[in-house]
């Protein structure tokens, strides 16, 4: 994996009716973010959920592949007629769309000459020329065809696939990351998080999320930074803040 | 609630940095679409996800807002720095934004003049002419500016406030949906099953997902469709299918 020592940005594009119509929940987003950003030091900056329609998944791909370094596709590249990622991407980017010798051979001798169906066969449809994207759990391959990679939407399989991007993936700048859990209410801080977050704007972000915890109400406040001095300056003042207003801090 | 004998179309937007870093799950989404389509007839047809930043939250807003009948958006209307949306709603439709003399009184009487603190206050101002949408658990009201509806992103609120969104609704035609569960894979049903979906295209949508249960294999085909006729019509149809490929119906 090449390091670059700057800010690399990715989006996701979860392909599926099932996540859009609220029968399954999206699982894939959470793990996705996680990992680029604590395994490749990319920040995923958006994330789309689209229904299994051509015109529209060509239309995102165009759009969110040219805005980011790179953007991970889940769901679409199974055997069904639903399944149509792999063909919507290569006609996004007018490139040749057929078997894949590589994941042709891999399928055949996964499945065994006999066993090898048209089905099983269009998993090794996708743009000719990608890269292939190992699969230990279930054979079918994923792909990356430019700065597109295109997993499965199944959430055990991709999991299993993720760190198989990585060879292909420039790392970004790690970014740092704190949590310190107030016992408080957003309004009593959010005066003096202003202050802060203004004199470090350009360096550090500061999230602020409630939380019920054991039937106490309290205040997150998550600080994000390439800096680690930078984080560790802020959450000084955080924990001053929280000492001046007599706020007590949850220990983790 | 009006009726109207059409389809009836939402995007969701999803507003925090929380969601897009993999800190949080987004549970928003399911919720938000379930409730429209078993409640509304509303079809979801886009999601996005995106950073609390001025910018991007006005130019998905112009965007989707045109695109869609209705939009969604979660997160960003509490107390803290980084909640911006209802200036950054005002501003995408260049209307006023300030105290809203409502949303303000409902505040006031909530936390008592004297705890009624700047961030309280913070919680007041949207676009002065918004509709309110009332908040049985923390007061704080959400809001409708033009065909935008705001709302919290702590789920357990928004869940609380869902059906006090209704009243600015019309109601789309009601999309009837099945679920069939095979014990098979999806390589041995796609040829026959894409036949089926090219037959019926417009009137019904089948989706294939594979299922891991009880350590057996299956795939649950899910037909949605504004014609309960036709509906049942496609699962006569794959019934049939499974009985020729002799084929177990797991039932529910």
């Amino acid at each position: 994996m090449k390091k670059k020592n700057k800010k690399v940005n990715a989006a996701i594009l979860i392909i599926g009716n099932e996540i859009l119509s609220g029968r399954t929940q999206d699982k894939n987003t959470i793990f996705i973010s996680q990992w680029l950003n604590s395994s490749c030091g990319i920040i995923v900056e958006e994330v789309r959920i689209i229904p299994d329609v051509e015109k529209i998944i060509i239309e995102n791909i165009k759009k969110l592949s040219q805005k980011f370094n790179y953007v991970f596709t889940t769901g679409g590249i199974g055997p069904t007629h639903d399944d149509i990622t792999a063909k919507s991407i290569a006609k996004a980017f007018h490139i040749e769309y057929g078997f894949h010798k590589e994941a042709y051979k891999i399928l055949e001798s996964y499945y065994g000459k006999k066993n090898f169906n048209d089905g099983r066969k269009k998993m090794a449809k996708m743009p000719i020329l990608a890269k292939l994207i190992y699969n230990p759990s279930s054979a079918a391959p994923g792909f990356m065809t430019k700065n597109v990679i295109s997993l499965p939407g199944v959430p055990s399989i991709l999991n299993s696939m993720i760190e198989n991007c990585k060879k292909y993936l420039i790392r970004g700048l790690k970014i740092h990351s704190e949590t310190l859990n107030l016992y408080t209410v957003e309004s009593n801080i959010s005066k003096k998080l202003n202050i802060i977050q203004n004199k470090y704007k350009k360096e550090v972000n500061i999230g602020s999320y409630p939380f019920f915890r054991l039937g106490k109400i309290g205040v997150s406040i998550v600080t994000r930074s390439t800096s680690k001095i930078k984080l560790q300056e802020v959450n000084k003042h955080l924990k001053k803040l929280a000492k001046i207003k007599k706020i007590k801090i949850l220990k983790a």
